[in-house]
Order: structure tokens, then C-alpha cells, then sequence
């Protein structure tokens, strides 16, 4: 026989802390409060377990829940000396859902559980209060009507309200104890009306109802909303908690209250909280009266008329305050409680790991690591990763009120103002003449680069978390609002509608980037401070994390705020974005569009210089740690312009006809240029561009050696090879240009040859590719899109969809789709270590600064992952994280 | 100690016909016609071995080559009583190479070596024909001197046209001794004086020159051409040949000549072949002299006044007569022989399998089987499957000379004339008015469709096999030529230009599709003929074959067409093809872009009854046989019209303003169409559309089992599925539909539900998507472009460059890349074998008609194979050969 049901109560119980999973979040540690001899008024769970069960076996309960619960109440009953249906001391309860995570507002909760017809009178006479007594029942009839019989809550207030028009007064509390008999009598007229049924009387009928319907809640379609939005599985089901009702409205001696231990919001260590005195729960929440400080020194610093707790119950107070030190003590970590004052005695009704803002988090773990109440490693495992994002970016004043114009996806973090342009030349333009700018596109190009660094943020009407825009913006810690499709753009009029408004050119707007807002005129902002907390947080996580965190960087600029981030290397340096500067891109495109080997290798010789000295000046900022060049990799047609006059400039260096340029440049483009001719392809069909790159890396190195004395270890990276035989010819031409310049320059240059590994091929045929390769760096966007046959360009039409249906948990750029793009990575490191003992292997995709992403990749047993300048403390952390998990399991 | 040498000669060898990896063809041959008691002019075989060795140490031969050689010489010494240096009985030898694959004059041979100032005079006597002999060293320096001394062929040339002109001569042969002598003298000293080394005059000192030249020209340009184009592995090494000589021209009791056994072009067996009287082999083959014929019939047949050798040289003749029987009975296969006379003896220089043409093959195939020379699996495997495709299709009449305009791929085979037309509509036109059209366009679209069908053939000026117009042709059987790059297309001036010359809509032209030639004018055609033999072969090979062979088809004509060549059931009907039609594109349109659920619905309730009506006409046809229906796939853009007035027409009959269609139809363009919005994506975002299709589909079933009274069997699958949530969810919308139809109607409706496998995921996760699938049908095109991530539009752009650095031995959508995408197939089907043990598995892609790739399937133990009608023979036939070649492993 299965145990469905733990009491708890009279300072013991049967359940405690650790059975969250059986009991709930709210179960467990009213169990544990119990256990340590707190005031808990008396009850029992019935367990998830029972939730579960009554899925599975189609709405039906398992055979000895019913017995189990009767012996529980009549636990409760011998605790409280008071009894189900009894008219002089009934048992009223509260019946509450209660989940392994917290999931505030969604389930359905049922108080005053008991009252009937006759122990309404017994409620009149223990409190003394016949107003409060057919308050509750009207109440009782009214939640229990709704949630449990499915009358709508609108025809309960309908009546309400007439009763208040009839009477001629206000508020609810207004209406005397005759106006709530006649409530409670017309209550139960409508519930019978509407349901063909009689209200309940028997408390017992009444139990099972608030059980059931607990229970139903648990598939509402806002619960099934808030699991998504959280990520919480649907099988975890929800335990109801049964209780003995206490009231926090039983005259001035009675009170309630939420507190936190240490403050949320900055994670300073002082008791923190509210409360209100003749009250219930709801009415803190609902903020009808402003409610009272619990301290008398919030009190003065608030400037608060009414008293503190601490002033007017000093010895409740003190006797709450020992509780927290007690609760803090034993979980050891900033409690979220509430309590209820019954007459001058406190009642203990919850207590939570509270939640807090990742400055408070940090401050908490910082503090109770020096106040011995935990260790370095827990201390780590409290702050989730990605919030630092927070940290390391301006924020819009979040006291200041804003015109939001539009919404879109939260795509790079942090906030900027500046005023609208639409084009990236424009951008550029603005920024010289020292104007602040927000580039506005329907989507962002390769073309755009050099506008996207001018702008002080990125707006876009198309494209998901892992478009162009985002990306790039993220990549360059640029705040970026993508696929904002409420606004439509007009190039031509330089202006976008959001429905009949119209913002021009030269109008100012401020983007939220963290949030996906987009906002009217310039918000005022606070500045982020990285303080010795943020970076004790993250010098710890050194010393626990096995991974190894690079960054992806192309520009000095990001190179530079990477190391200050604690980069240990460059994961991923794209070489193409280094074309598109003005001075440059005339030479790719003379170099595209030439129609022989000789042309191809007269503009590639004017490119070497420029691109030689981008790389010595990463070497010189990255001194000695390792970086990783990828050699060109998008297709070509992206370099190449639309515009007549600048295909006549191309045509004038070139000395080739414009028409022919624009035939060639027309035969360029491709129908799935992501499946197309780019990555090796191109050193393959063109190996002079990728001898010129080599080239280029390699006197760089030997420069920078000759004037820093220092080593540099250039790792070149070949993109998109699928076949061993790829790799092995561009190996080869890769190492004969290091002989050559070995010959030219008498000085020993170390560097490495691999490859990316990001498509399917690649990965199940690693073995064959590792042979000769010095590293492996998982490109997992690319990955992604050939495992999944999604182009993330093209993914907004059909993602929410997915999503919605619950085919996608999570966006797979976000992070990484375990399941299936995993398997190939892990086949792909499993494969290349087979052959190849001394493969370094990492990951350069978007996920390298995804935490759930790195946790994975550390299971895996990669050597490092890389992630953009202002994910690698997040990456840093989340890698910790990863290795004490994996210790623990 | 290795054995590097094998002898043969004097009716006894060390080597056998079995060896051909270790002495090549030529060597194994020439051993077994020792074995078999002919007269071969004995000799050794250096092994291929020694070729590997020689190549992988760097150009030096195993150190205990030489003396093998030596001791082999002294072999040939004594049994022709001849020595090298020898001035009365010099030893003449030919070296040849010889490699497992024949690889005719690709690679070196020098004959006569062994003559020197001194052994000429010892030919002189032993000839009798100082002439001959000294005309014999003339070519041996000069064969010699070139080959293997590196002197251009070129100087010896001019030379001797300078003594021809000096003597008043004209050809070689009216040049007397003294001037042979002469001559002699002179090229020696050529090639001193371009060598700056005196011509070596020691025999053995020549053969080591003559076999280091041998083994080097498998290096040569030529050979690697070759190899490439016959896909003939590198590591297989050629063998060196070493061979007395003998002389088919000491006069006219001397003769040299090459023969079938049977007719190589109609498989008559008839012996079939030509013979010079006192000549060299190279004269045969140089035809200078016209050769006469072997057999007095085809004399008299040929109307010839030379006689023949039957007549003139009877003893010879009958004695090579019995020697083809033995041969042919020995080989059990046609051989290609060569012989020479040399004084009135008969010596055997060659025998093997002769190549011949699908006719042939067939015809020989069939006969030998009732002769009793092989079995029925022999015969099978003796045909090359992709032959067939010649027999299947018009052909063009190879007698005649045709006007060449442009080359480009053989994308469809067959032949076919028509005028040349510019667009769909104008094929479709001219078609219904009774012409016959050519369809010429850069590409096609799924939107040309209607224009595909009404065209005979189809000519592209870009894409390769495997684009739009290759695939889409192949499947309708209608010749096409793609990738015509020399073609430029105007079709605002309807016409293409090839260079300076025009070709205008109406002007006539043909293309070959077998060979992908573009003809001027109408071409005289041969009909194809299905003869009995044929029929015996493919009947033949279902007793052996265990894959299932299906066709794709989407139209009653091609489901015809299959059916008659033996397809098992319908592997793959696309339904979006079913769309274009004029009078449903209208509908289709409106659908896509309705702005609700509402709107796409009544779209589609207009469509129903066009699809359930074709799917009615392919059950009917298919008469119970499976049949595999996809759901929509293509994205949606592909079906939207460009034309302003188009998009007015969707405008009037949906109530959408056009502005706002535009609107729509540009927001449905994708960066990466293949990867986007399509397969099952639709069916998640537009359920409508799919419950549509699967309505359609039940609905034709069940009427189809009314009118016929025969089980109708449809097997409905969801396209490019990469989870197993995907397909759960479409699979119980497919339920559902179903269910009520079954409500609808009280009749049985057997269905299946299944899906591609064509994403990587998907293969990876075959297991959890197998567990509620009937069936897995593998997509192999798509897969190879996700796995291999190229788009089969894009990759003609560097296809080229892959297959010529040996990359790609073949283009993997032509035969599949057994080790990357292979390899997914065969994780897919092992991993859905295991959860679900009546899983249906085949194959769909282009992939299902290519013989290499259906042994591949075979061997990984899928159910069945599809392929497009045309190709069903072929898969049957190459189905049959896998199963054959699998028993014998």
C-alpha cells in the first residue's frame, strides 16, 4: 500500500526539507518548520505522487487515499480540539496546491474550508466576530463556488455589487452581518441556479472538491503557460496541502505578514519585510492599505506614519526575528517566509528560498560564505549565470515611466538611446559628426558591419534571437531589439509606422535590450559597477571549472574587453568581418569578381597588409594566449555591392567591363547560400585567398614575436569541411605557406591547423578528420541548422508555433538541443579522441555562453568553450557550476 | 623475401587469371593463357605491389627485385634459345604496363627493346630482312628516346621527314637500309645531344629504364584522367609486363590482328574481328592500311575485296577458331583477343572480357545462359544496371553527322526534337495547338510544371544533375539537358545566344539527354525496343532480389509507365506537384495567403475535391499495390505568383487588398528556402492544410474500395520531420481525421502513417520517432544536403573542383556518400528497428534508381527502394546484383 498522505504539525511531522519532490515546495517545508519546532498550524500533503496517479488512471484517485486522508484529519482534529462539522469548535481549512517549484498565482487555492450553514455559528461564537464569520462564509461560497463548481466569479460580484448599491455603501466592508447573511443566502441561489446543484454542506464533500479541483489546476492552461515560460515538466505534478486555518483578522492582537531574511532587491543583511495588523494574506497582496514596515529602522528610513511590527508586537517581533535567524541557520540560505498573527500568537504558514536580483544573489553568496554558513562551491551554484548579463550593461531607471512604442525579442542586453537612422553609411556618418545613433532595419547584412559599430544600438523588424542582428550585436555588446514586427519601415520615406504612428529619421528612441522594449525619447539609465563581490564570484568559479573559456573576438576593441573578462584565449576570430572596412572591400570585390587566377591573386596581394596588421594587433592584445583565425567563410555574393555606381568603381580598378561585373555578380548569388559555395569551398575553388590568409597570420606572428619578444600561437581554423580530404588539402597549402615564410624569416613559429566542426558529416566522420588536425571547434549554429534543417534566418515564421506546441522547450540557437545536435558533438568528440589522443576540442557557437548549453558541453568533455566578450563570466561561472554538479553526481 | 615476379610462357605460368590485383589484367591473362596450353611468347609480370612499394619508398624499387628479374630473364633465355646481347640469337622483349582496370594508352610501352649496334646484325640474320631489322632499331631508339630518355617525340619526327625529304620519299616504309642505318645513327645522337647521355646499348640497362618509365606514367596527367573519370582507385598500382617479342611483320606469312568472340555491339555470336598481313598490332590500331576481315561471311557481308583470314591463312584461322572456344568456354564470358602470326605461327598476346553495349551484354547474357556457359546470377551480374537506361529511351542515330550548338550535363536521358520555347505557358500553348516544344529556361521552377509536361525536352542553362529540371525530368521520363552554361538566355527578345550566334523561339532544335548534346534542327531518331531478352534479365532478377523496387510518381502517366516496368507500389507521390494545375493554383494562392484560419480553410475546401480526384486515379491505377503519399513540402513562396496581375486576381477572389497580398507574398521569401518554412513546419503552423490533404486521401480510398471492390492501401507521410513530437502530433491530427471519416463511412479504410527521414536529427532520433510510425521512408537528396550541408541548386558552383582534387570520387545526389550520409541511413534504420520491429523502411531520393547506392541499401536491410519509372528496371536489375553479391560475401 502506497503512503499518499504525511502530516505535519504540533512541532512534528512526517515529511521534512529534502522531500520537495513528493511533497512540494510549500509541503516540504511546512514538514520542516514543523520538525524544528515552529508553530505551524497542523496538516497534511497528499503527494505529487497522488497527482500523478490521478492522471494516469483517467481522473481517479489511488484506492487508500480516502482513508488516509480521513486519519490525517482527524490528526489535525485531535491538534486543534476542534472537529469537521462540529457547531460549537468546527475545523475550518485551507486547501492549496503546492508544486517542487514555486509557481505563484497559477493553481487554484480554497480558504475557509468547513463552513456551513451551522458552523458558521460556531465560527460566530470562537471569534466573538459575527461579521467576520458570515464574511468568511460568503467568501468560503464565493472561492469555492468559482474554483471548485465552476460558477463565474462575475456572478458572485454582480450580486455583491447590487447588494452595495442597495445598501448605498462602498466597500465590502461596509455591508453589516444581516447584508452577509442575505449574501450568503443569494450565494447559494446562484451556485444552485447555475449548477443545478446544492451548495455543500457536508465539510468532508466540501474536502474532496477543493482536492480535485487543486489537482485539475494543475493542466489549466495558465498553469500549463507558466511551466513553459519556466521550463518546469508537466510530470512533475503538484501536491495539495491541507491546513488548519488560522486568521490574521481576528481583531488588533491579530496580524500577517511576508519577510524576507536579508533584502532581495541589494542582498544586504537585514530583516526585510511587511505587514498588516487585523488582516489576511490576500489583503498584503492585494494592496488595498499600504502595509506596515516590520522594522523600526525601514520605518524611519521610509519616513512611514504607521508603526513597525517591531514597535507595536515587540514580543511577537522578537519571537519572528529568532525564527529567521533559526530558518536562515538551517537552510542556509535568504528565506522568503510569511506568518500569521492568531490573537497574539504567530503562526509560521511558509517559508522559501527567496528570490532576488542578481546583485542581491551575488552579495548573499559573498556574505554567507564569510559568515561560515556555506561554501565557496554552494556559494557558486546559488547565482544563475545568465543573470550577471545584468550586471555587465547599462539598465533603463526601472523607477522612471516610459512611452513604449513597440516590443520585440530581448536579442542583445543592456540600453542605449540615440536617434533613428536607417541605413548603415547613414549610421557611420552620424557617429563621426559625434551624434549618438540607433540603427533601425528590417534586418541586418555583413554589408551593415560598419553601421552596426557606429550605432549605440540595433532595432530590427525580422529575425529571432539568433539573427544576423543579434548576433553581431551581441558579439559586440551592443544593445539589440530584434524582430520588433509591429513596426513597419519605409526606407524611402525614413520612417517606420508602428500602426497609425509614424518615428523619422532624427527622432530619438531608446532601446531596452534586455527586455525587447522599444521606447519613445531618451530613458534615463543607470550605469552597471562591477564590483568585488561580481568579481570574487567569478575568481572562485576559477578554481572549480575544468572548461576552459575563450571568446569569440575579430576586433581589438572586443579582444580587449574580453581579457578583461577573463578570456583565456580567442575561440573564434572571423576573418570576413575585416573586409567590409571601407578602405578594404573595394579589393574583395576586385578579387571576387576577377575572372582568373591572376586578378584573384593582384587584389588578394593589396588585402595581405590590412589584413596582417588585424592580426598582429589581436596577437599583440591577446599576448600569448591562444587565438583561433577562421579563414573566410561566407559566400562570396555577400561582399559584393547592389549598386551600379560602385560596380563602375570596381570596373574602373579592374579594368573589366560592367557589364560582365554584373553578370558575374548575378551568377554569384544562391538559392541557399547557407548550403552554398563558402567556408572551405572557397579555399578550395580560390586556394590563393586562403594561402593570402595563411600568409597574412603568419608574418603577423613572426612580426609580433620580432617586437614583443613574446609568443604567439595563431591556431588557423578551416569552416565547414565535411570530408577528411578537405581538410588534409588546405592543411597541406596552409603548411606550405609556413615553410615558405619559415625560409623567409629565420625564427621558429608555432601554430596549429583544424578545423570546425558544424556539420552533420563532419561530426559522424571525425575520426578520418582528426587524424591530421590539431583542434576541433564546434561551430553548433551551423550545426544546428544542417542537424535541425533550420535556417535561422528563416526560423521566426514557424518558431512559435513550435514552441507552443511544446515541439521545442527552447529556442535550439539559445541552447543547444541536447537530444539531437548534442549526439553529434558528442559523436564528433568521441570520434576525433579516438584517433587523435591530443585534440583540443571546444565549441565557438553561439551556445559557448549558454549555460545550460556549457553544463552539457562539460558533460561531453570538451576543453574549452567560447563565448562573446560579455558572456564570459557568465560562461566562466556557468562552467563552474558544471564541474561541482558533476562532482556531487 | 616478397615474390615480386611471376612468369609465364611455354604452356605453364606461376600466376592465374584470379590474380589480376597483383599482376594486373594484362599479366593474369597472359599467365592463364599459358595455363590453358596456347602459345604465348613468354615473359614475367612485375607486380603492382612493387608499383605501391616503389611509390611509397620514395621511387626505389624492393630490394630483392632485381635479382627476381634477372633470374626471369634467364627464364625467356631459355625457352626462345635467345640471350639479351646476344649478336647471333639476341633476346627482343616488349615492356607494357598492365593495371587491374584496362586503361588503354593511357600508360607507357616500349617494344623491341634488347636491340643494340651489335644484337641488330643478329636480327638481320635471324629475319632475313636487314630492312626490317634496322627499321626495328630505328623505332626502338625513337620509342625509347622518348619514353624513357624524355626526348621529344617531335625531334625524331623531324628528323626522319628531313631524310624522307633528302631520299625524295614519302613514306616511311619506301626508306631503305642504308637510309634506316643512316637514320639510326642520327637519332642516337639526337638524343646525346638532348640528354647529354649516349644511348644506352646494354639490354638490361634498358629494361630497368623502360620498367621505371612504366611504373612512373601511372603518375602520368593522362592516367590520372583516366583513373578519375573510371573511378580506378590510385593504390591499385599498374603491373609491369616483360615479353619476348614476336613480329606479325617478317611478311606475308606473318599477320597481326584483334577479335570478339561475339558481336560486341548486337551480342551476336558470331566471331567478329580484323587482321593486316605483315604488321604490327600499332598498325591495326593506327589505320593506315584498312584491316580485313577474320571470316569469310563478314567478307561477303561487307562486300570487301581483301579476303579474308579464314581464306587466306585456313590452318591459322581454324587454329584461332579452337582457341576462342576454349577462351570463351574457359573465361565463360565474350573475350577480346589479340594475336600474331609470325611465319606461318600463331602466338596469343591478349585475352579479356570485351567490353560491348547494353544491347549486348544483354543478348550475350541471355545466350549464354542457354548455352549453358553460366548461370542465371552470373548473367545478371554481367550487365551494368545504369546500361539500361539506353535501351528505355529514343536514341539519336548515331550514323548521322548533327550540328553540335552546346554541351551541358546529361541530366535526363533520352532524345527528343522540338521548337524552342521560352516559358511554361508558351510550351503548354503551343503544346495543346499540336507542336512539339522544347522548354529552354536558366531554371525551372516548381512553378514550370505544367510547361515540364507539355515539353519534349527540357534545357537549363544552369544547375546540375541533381536541380529542379534534372530531377523533375528524370521523374517524367522527359529528356532533358542541364547546365548549358555556353547559352545565354534573353527572354525579352526570346532567344539564346551561343557566342555570336541566336536561336529564336520557334527555331527547331534536339537534345540528346543521354549524352548532353544541344542540336541544331530536328535529328533523325533510332526507337527504343523492349525485346524478350530484356525482359528475361529484369524478369530474372526479382527471383533474386530482396529489396522491394517502387517508383515515384505523381501522375497517372508515370504511375502507368512504372507499373508496366514492374514497380511494386508508389514510393513517393508528391501532392504539391498536383497543385499547379491551372485551375488550382488560383486556390492554392488564396490559401497561402489568407490572412486566418477562416480564409485558409475555404481555400481548401476548394481544393479537396481536385486532390482526392487524383489521388483516386493513381489508386485505381496502382490497383492495391502501396502507395506512399507525401504532405505538403515545398515553403509556400514557391507556389506564389510575381506578376502584378496574378496577385490581382487572388485579390478579387479572396476580398484581400492587393497591397496587402504583396505584403504577405514578400514576407514569405527566405534567405534559405530549403531550410525553412516547409515539410511538416507547415503542417504544424496550418493544421488545416494537412487534415485537408489526409481527408483527400481517406476519402479517394474509400471511394476507390466502393467503385473497384479492391483494397486500396495508402500510406500517408510527413515530410521533413526532425522530432519525434512532430510527428506524434501530426500523426493524431491524421488520427483524427481518419476516425471521423470512418464514422462518415462504414467501410474498413486500412491507412499508414509515416514520415521521411531526411534530417540528420532524425536519423539520430529514429528510435523515438519509430516508436508510433508504420513506416520510414529515407529522403536521401534532402539528407545529403543537410549532412553534407550543400544546396543541390548551389553546388554546381564548386562540384567541379571537388571531383577534380578527388574530393568527391562521384557527386554524392547522383550515388550516395556511403561513409557521411551512408552512414545516418544506417543509424536510422538500426535505431527504428529497435523500438519498432515492424517498421516499413525504403528510400525515396534520387538515390533509389543508382546501382551503387541500392547495394548499399540493400546491405543495410532496407525493405524497399523507389526510384523514378524510368528507372524501375534498373533498380530491379541492380536490386538483383546486390542480393547475388551479398550471398557470395
Amino acid at each position: 500500500m502506497g503512503k499518499w498522505v504525511y502530516t505535519f504539525g504540533n512541532k512534528e511531522a512526517e515529511g521534512n526539507a529534502s522531500m520537495k519532490d513528493l511533497l512540494g515546495g510549500k509541503g516540504a517545508n511546512l514538514a520542516e518548520m514543523s520538525n524544528l519546532g515552529l508553530s505551524v498550524p497542523p496538516g497534511f500533503t497528499i503527494t505529487t505522487e497522488v497527482c500523478d496517479a490521478y492522471y494516469k488512471q483517467n481522473k481517479k484517485y489511488p484506492a487508500e487515499l480516502s482513508e488516509q486522508v480521513n486519519l490525517a484529519i482527524k490528526k489535525i482534529e485531535k491538534i486543534t480540539e476542534a472537529s469537521f462539522g462540529n457547531r460549537k469548535n468546527p475545523l475550518l481549512v485551507s486547501v492549496r496546491s503546492g508544486a517542487k517549484a514555486s509557481m505563484p498565482g497559477m493553481m487554484d487555492t480554497v480558504l475557509n474550508l468547513g463552513l456551513n450553514d451551522e458552523t458558521v455559528q460556531g465560527l460566530v461564537a470562537a471569534s466573538g466576530n459575527d461579521k467576520f464569520a458570515w464574511d468568511s462564509y460568503r467568501r468560503f461560497i464565493q472561492m469555492y463556488g468559482d474554483v471548485v463548481m465552476g460558477v463565474s466569479h462575475y456572478k458572485f460580484e454582480k450580486i455583491l455589487e447590487e447588494m452595495k448599491l442597495s445598501k448605498g455603501v462602498e466597500n465590502d466592508s461596509d455591508l453589516d452581518s444581516t447584508n452577509l447573511i442575505d449574501l450568503v443566502k443569494k450565494f447559494k441561489e446562484i451556485v444552485k441556479a447555475e449548477t443545478n446543484l446544492d451548495f455543500p454542506q457536508k465539510p468532508i464533500e466540501q474536502l474532496w472538491g477543493a482536492i480535485g479541483s487543486v489537482f485539475s489546476s494543475w493542466m489549466n492552461q495558465r498553469a500549463i503557460t507558466y511551466r513553459k515560460i519556466n521550463n518546469i515538466p508537466m510530470s512533475w505534478g503538484t501536491a495539495v496541502n491541507v491546513q488548519a486555518m488560522v486568521f490574521g483578522n481576528m481583531g488588533e492582537t491579530s496580524a500577517t505578514g511576508v519577510a524576507f531574511t536579508r533584502n532581495p532587491s541589494t542582498g544586504e543583511k537585514s530583516f526585510f519585510g511587511e505587514f498588516l495588523i487585523n488582516a489576511q494574506g490576500e489583503d498584503v497582496v492585494a494592496g488595498i492599505r499600504t502595509p506596515q514596515n516590520l522594522t523600526k529602522s525601514d520605518r524611519i528610513k521610509e519616513g512611514s506614519d504607521q508603526p513597525s511590527m517591531e514597535e507595536v508586537m515587540p514580543e511577537v517581533f522578537s519571537e519572528l526575528v529568532s525564527i529567521y535567524h533559526k530558518l536562515e541557520k538551517h537552510y542556509r540560505d535568504m528565506q522568503d517566509i510569511e506568518f500569521t498573527v492568531q490573537k497574539g500568537k504567530l503562526w509560521m504558514l511558509q517559508t522559501r528560498n527567496g528570490k532576488r536580483t542578481a546583485r542581491a544573489a551575488i552579495k548573499i553568496a559573498v556574505d554567507m560564505v564569510s559568515e561560515g554558513l556555506i561554501n565557496q562551491d554552494t556559494a557558486l551554484t546559488r547565482i544563475d549565470p545568465s543573470s550577471l548579463d545584468q550586471l555587465l550593461h547599462p539598465m533603463i531607471d526601472p523607477n522612471i515611466s516610459l512611452e513604449i512604442i513597440a516590443s520585440g525579442l530581448p536579442a542583445s542586453p543592456g540600453a542605449a538611446s540615440g536617434s533613428i537612422v536607417f541605413s548603415a553609411d547613414e549610421a557611420e556618418i552620424q557617429k563621426s559628426s559625434g551624434k549618438k545613433v540607433i540603427l533601425v532595419r528590417e534586418e541586418t547584412s555583413p554589408e551593415d558591419i560598419h553601421g552596426m559599430h557606429a550605432a549605440e544600438g540595433i532595432l530590427t523588424s525580422r529575425g529571432g534571437m539568433t539573427s544576423h542582428a543579434a548576433v553581431v550585436a551581441r558579439g559586440m555588446g551592443t544593445p539589440c531589439v530584434s524582430g520588433v514586427s509591429s513596426i513597419r519601415i519605409s526606407y524611402e520615406e525614413k520612417c517606420f509606422f508602428v500602426g497609425s504612428k509614424v518615428y523619422r529619421e532624427g527622432d530619438f528612441i531608446t532601446l531596452d535590450g534586455s527586455k525587447g522594449r522599444v521606447i519613445f525619447g531618451e530613458a534615463p539609465m543607470i550605469k552597471p559597477e562591477l564590483n568585488e563581490d561580481f568579481m570574487k564570484i567569478i575568481n572562485w568559479s576559477d578554481q572549480y571549472r575544468e572548461l576552459k573559456v575563450r571568446t569569440n573576438a575579430e576586433t581589438p576593441a572586443d579582444a580587449k574587453i574580453a581579457c578583461e573578462f577573463g578570456a583565456e584565449g580567442i575561440g573564434l576570430c572571423r576573418t570576413e568581418h575585416m573586409f567590409f572596412d571601407a578602405d578594404r572591400i573595394i579589393y574583395v570585390r576586385q578579387m571576387i569578381l576577377s575572372e582568373d587566377e591572376i586578378g584573384r591573386k593582384s587584389a588578394l596581394s593589396k588585402l595581405l597588409p590590412f589584413q596582417k596588421n588585424d592580426f598582429k594587433e589581436i596577437f599583440k592584445i591577446m599576448k600569448g594566449l591562444p587565438v583561433t583565425i577562421r579563414l573566410l567563410d561566407p559566400p562570396l555574393h555577400e561582399f559584393l555591392p547592389n549598386k551600379d555606381d560602385e560596380i563602375d568603381e570596381i570596373a574602373k580598378i579592374s579594368g573589366i567591363k560592367s557589364s560582365n561585373l554584373k553578370r558575374r555578380s548575378e551568377a554569384l548569388k544562391e538559392v541557399n547560400p547557407m548550403l552554398g559555395h563558402r567556408g572551405c569551398r572557397l579555399g578550395i575553388s580560390y586556394p590563393e585567398i586562403y594561402e593570402m590568409q595563411a600568409r597574412a597570420i603568419f608574418e603577423a606572428a613572426i612580426e609580433v614575436i620580432n617586437e614583443t619578444g613574446e609568443r604567439v600561437y595563431p591556431e588557423v581554423m578551416i569552416p565547414l569541411v565535411a570530408t577528411k580530404d578537405e581538410f588534409n588539402l588546405l592543411k597541406q597549402k596552409i603548411d606550405n605557406v609556413a615553410d615558405q615564410i619559415k625560409k623567409e624569416n629565420p625564427i621558429s613559429l608555432d601554430y596549429y591547423v583544424g578545423t570546425m566542426i558544424e556539420l552533420p558529416r563532419a561530426a559522424l566522420c571525425a575520426d578520418e578528420i582528426a587524424i591530421n588536425a590539431d583542434f576541433f571547434s564546434f561551430g553548433t549554429n551551423d550545426l544546428t541548422q544542417t542537424a535541425l534543417g533550420i535556417s535561422r534566418d528563416d526560423s521566426s515564421s514557424f518558431l512559435d508555433d513550435y514552441l507552443n506546441n511544446e515541439i521545442f522547450s527552447i529556442d535550439p540557437f539559445i541552447s543547444i538541443d541536447q537530444n539531437g545536435v548534442g549526439k553529434l558533438v558528442k559523436i564528433g568528440h568521441d570520434l576525433g579522441r579516438e584517433t587523435n589522443n591530443n585534440l583540443k576540442i571546444g565549441i565557438c557557437g553561439e551556445h559557448g555562453g549558454d549555460p545550460e548549453s556549457i553544463n552539457f558541453f562539460h558533460e561531453v568533455g570538451l576543453d574549452y568553450v567560447s563565448a562573446s566578450p560579455y558572456r564570459v563570466p557568465v560562461a566562466r561561472l556557468a562552467a563552474a557550476q558544471a564541474a561541482i554538479k558533476s562532482k556531487k553526481n
